[in-house]
């Protein structure tokens, strides 16, 4: 009903929180980069949901919208088949969001782990903003309104993948008059506006920092960004912790950082048998994995720097107005029909991006 | 600022549950009526709003919104003058919520002495909707949207209107830099986009029903409605509950709801001193002050029943046609400004209602 090419559609994203590195290309950009034949992709900024931790400066959050997007055309996603857009200007994912919160229990939303564990983690208690709350409920928004087949996640986010179906059930069944007994693919066939789509995990869900401790994470110092140049990946590669205190323990296989990187980008794993056989035999030191880590780092990013070095933020800006037109075409349809099942079609609407 | 005839502006409006009561009439729409000379109204249809005790309807709230501007043109609302118009057709307020979403915290919301009420009187514990809670949150956008001087409220929502002031004030500090020591009446002079609103209460904060006990309600069968036919009016001002048992009781003056209405509704209130002396004396009975109500309710009906028997379904559509494109022209550039002081204004926009 929804669907207007023949691919199917996918939405994914990124709330923007600077440049993108190491583990936001095996855990998504990658992935995303491989899909763009087989799919119709939507990938969404969503600078409103950064927002909920970063009230105090959303200036930085509009710069770092510009920086991921010069990262994806670097990584090798392609404006002309993907739709790139900032959730800000798409008002259709704020006015489905109402409608979806209508539809979502406030027992059920604070039952979802994501926001316990946040809480949690943050330990936050009461002291949360409202917006926060508003993030998960939106996210049900983000992606519905692309009545996408597929939303490609990390793990962490199958529960809230799980929510979005039920809300999409429940919009379907109350105001379309679809059977809840309907299975779920056959949802928009039986007259649902909404699809229930499927979450899509990626290859490599998590990918440990230098630190060879904790998650890659900006915030952490671990990271080796994708706009990183040579010298810096070898000298983080260098930096590696493998395990070993020194180099008189014995080499460390289980958990060795350096080896997970080898596994992650080498596009040679037989060679990487080799190595790790060798390395085991102590034939070679932690210094020859360290050095092959970073050359193939650096092939895998020879080619993202240069298409990073011929993007320039007026590029960007283009990029972004085209996305966010057909992010808004597709938007604007969804909530019109959304709107028709509801009787709350008062007025047609025009709206238009300059 | 954002100011633009001379007059200061109002916001006000109603969630649709049905036609208008005398009760409406009395503790709103009169003062409206009253101050579309002075003041520029924008008069809002929260049919948002109202999917949060009514998700299962939203047909019926629709209907709803045409019945309530009927009222609304027969008790004298100019849509030449006033903007009517229907929230759900007017972005900018859903775009808005979520900004000052992040400005409002969990706990302080959740100190909102309406919220408390509602949930503890309706029994609610935790099973209410997510919008439910999206509610006040909402109203803080319907209302700051359309950057107000004043809002006529009844005094239960003056709680949320010091709410609606507090993210006023806070997003006129965090984003247009306005000084925390401003004085409320001097934020738009210092640069900020939202003026600080007061609230303004009504003549008559509550009109009991014919039952002589509750507040009049349509759900509680007690209410005189503006569209009620004269032999209703004269039926249902028989039946007024004025507190004695029987005609042999001594009357009651304390109370007494004929007296009242007389007091609400009577143009002459010289004579109803008179007739109230008489009927302390007992020279009078009930039937005399409820024949007298009877007859000044129909009085300041008629003229209503004449303009609502005027005014057509498609008489109804123009009127919000018109008035949701002019509320358009205001919120969309109330939004635009919010989003330059935060650096949110990727793209200009187009909205047009057909």
């Amino acid at each position: 009903m929804s669907n207007t090419t023949e691919k199917p559609r996918i939405l994914t994203g990124d709330t923007p929180t600077g440049s993108l590195h190491l583990g936001h290309y095996v855990g998504s950009i990658e992935n995303r980069v491989a899909m763009q034949d087989e799919y119709d992709c939507y990938f969404i900024l969503a600078n409103v949901h950064a927002l909920s931790t970063r009230a105090h400066e959303p200036a930085e959050v509009s710069a770092d919208c510009i920086s991921i997007v010069k990262d994806y055309i670097a990584a090798g996603i392609d404006p002309q088949r993907s739709t790139v857009f900032v959730q800000s200007e798409v008002p259709a994912i704020a006015e489905l969001t109402w409608y979806f919160a209508m539809l979502l229990g406030y027992g059920r939303l604070m039952k979802n782990p994501t926001i316990k564990d946040e809480i949690r983690v943050k330990n936050l208690g009461e002291n949360y903003s409202f917006g926060f709350l508003l993030y998960p409920v939106g996210q049900i928004a983000d992606i519905l309104t692309f009545t996408p087949q597929f939303v490609p996640v990390g793990e962490d986010q199958v529960p809230h993948i799980e929510m979005t179906r039920e809300i999409a059930r429940r919009f379907n069944q109350l105001y379309c008059g679809v059977d809840p007994q309907t299975p779920d693919e056959d949802y928009v066939e039986a007259g649902g506006v909404f699809p229930i789509p499927q979450a899509k995990a990626g290859r490599i869900a998590r990918l440990t920092g230098i630190d060879g401790t904790h998650k890659m994470s900006k915030s952490l110092g671990n990271a080796i960004m994708l706009s990183d140049s040579p010298k810096e990946v070898t000298k983080k590669c260098n930096k590696i912790f493998t395990g070993r205190g020194t180099m008189d323990d014995p080499p460390v296989l289980e958990g060795n950082t350096v080896i997970e990187y080898l596994r992650a980008f080498h596009p040679d794993q037989a060679q990487v048998d080799q190595m790790v056989g060798s390395y085991e035999n102590s034939e070679i030191g932690d210094g020859v994995l360290k050095k092959e880590a970073g050359r193939v780092i650096n092939e895998l990013l020879e080619p993202m720097r240069e298409r990073c070095a011929a993007t320039s933020d007026d590029d960007v800006r283009d990029i972004l107005r085209d996305g966010t037109k057909r992010a808004n075409e597709l938007a604007e349809r969804t909530l019109w029909e959304a709107k028709q099942a509801m009787d709350y079609d008062f007025f047609g609407r025009g709206l238009s991006i300059d």
